[in-house]
């Protein structure tokens, strides 16, 4: 034990699928937290890793996505990016293959933002932050039959604005537009 | 259909609870998208509204909560908050007795700064934002028998680093500073 045992890790005795299909996969642990309590019912859902693309063209507009989202069931508007594929082990990689597909874009300059966690108390999955400048679209999109993605464009100055007044308004979105904005100097760091 | 289709809510044929605990809730529903495809797997998390506060003291010091998180299994840095109760109807009455009982804090100025969807490719929940300031430690904290945080605090000038840096590394912690940050005038708007 550390001299802060409240933050040791908890100790799983054990674990199952309680959802276990290809698109939704819960994990029920039993745990014994620090403080000796033991619940047999945490659940933890097991997500592919997320990757997240601010792109930014030459003459300064910004790559978005606006699209129907069933969870809300509402039209939301964020950046491009999607879930790594199994076989892939690299963020940057599977950054560019998304955004040409989702957004048909190629950029010749990436900065990679950091991996941060999406919801930690209940998912186990990171989002790979990307900055891409000198983005250009070479292509048309190349979506799943399950997309239904417009692609659109904002001038990078907007976007702080965008974040306040909430046309952008999911998290992960305006965390990756934060550090891309602070990697830009738009942001104070 | 309106004049983009796309983006037209999806149809729901059918619903049922693939995974029903008072922990974790997942539905999974039978949808027609607007290509006339059917899929009888899609899959919704159905979780409580959250609520996120970002409080600064008199001296201008931020309230951050360090903790557990079973999701990647490691220590993570945000700020105070929590899931709103079932019978809560009222965001701003949650996070108030949410910045009480997780840090002991109360505070005399309350300013809405919106509510964020969390995922809402996976999940139907939003996260509800506020700046608290004038914020006081007034009493001990009152954590749930599964809840072990460490309070802290952070100069507010330090935020924008610890958000580039990953000190703060998660998605809703960061969207939530953000806005915290145009609120108060030190992020542009």
């Amino acid at each position: 034990m550390s001299d802060r045992p409240e933050l040791e890790p908890w100790e799983v005795l054990a674990s199952e699928m309680a959802l276990d299909h290809r698109w939704y996969r819960v994990r029920r642990d039993t745990v014994r937290f620090p403080s000796g309590q033991v619940v047999d019912d945490y659940f933890i859902s097991e997500r592919p890793e997320i990757v997240l693309i601010f792109a930014v063209t030459p003459d300064q507009r910004v790559e978005l996505v606006r699209q129907y989202k069933h969870g809300p069931k509402a039209v939301t508007l964020e950046f491009p990016g999607g879930i790594m594929d199994p076989d892939e082990d690299d963020p940057l990689g599977a950054a560019q293959r998304e955004l040409a597909e989702e957004s048909g874009v190629e950029a010749s300059e990436w900065t990679a933002l950091g991996a941060i966690w999406d919801d930690p108390s209940k998912q186990n999955n990171r989002l790979h932050l990307f900055l891409a400048q000198n983005a250009r679209r070479v292509k048309v999109q190349e979506l799943d039959s399950s997309e239904f993605v417009i692609r659109e464009q904002a001038d990078l100055k907007y976007i702080p604005r965008m974040i306040y007044s909430g046309d952008i308004n999911n998290s992960g979105a305006i965390a990756l537009a934060t550090r891309a904005l602070q990697a830009l100097g738009l942001f104070p760091i």
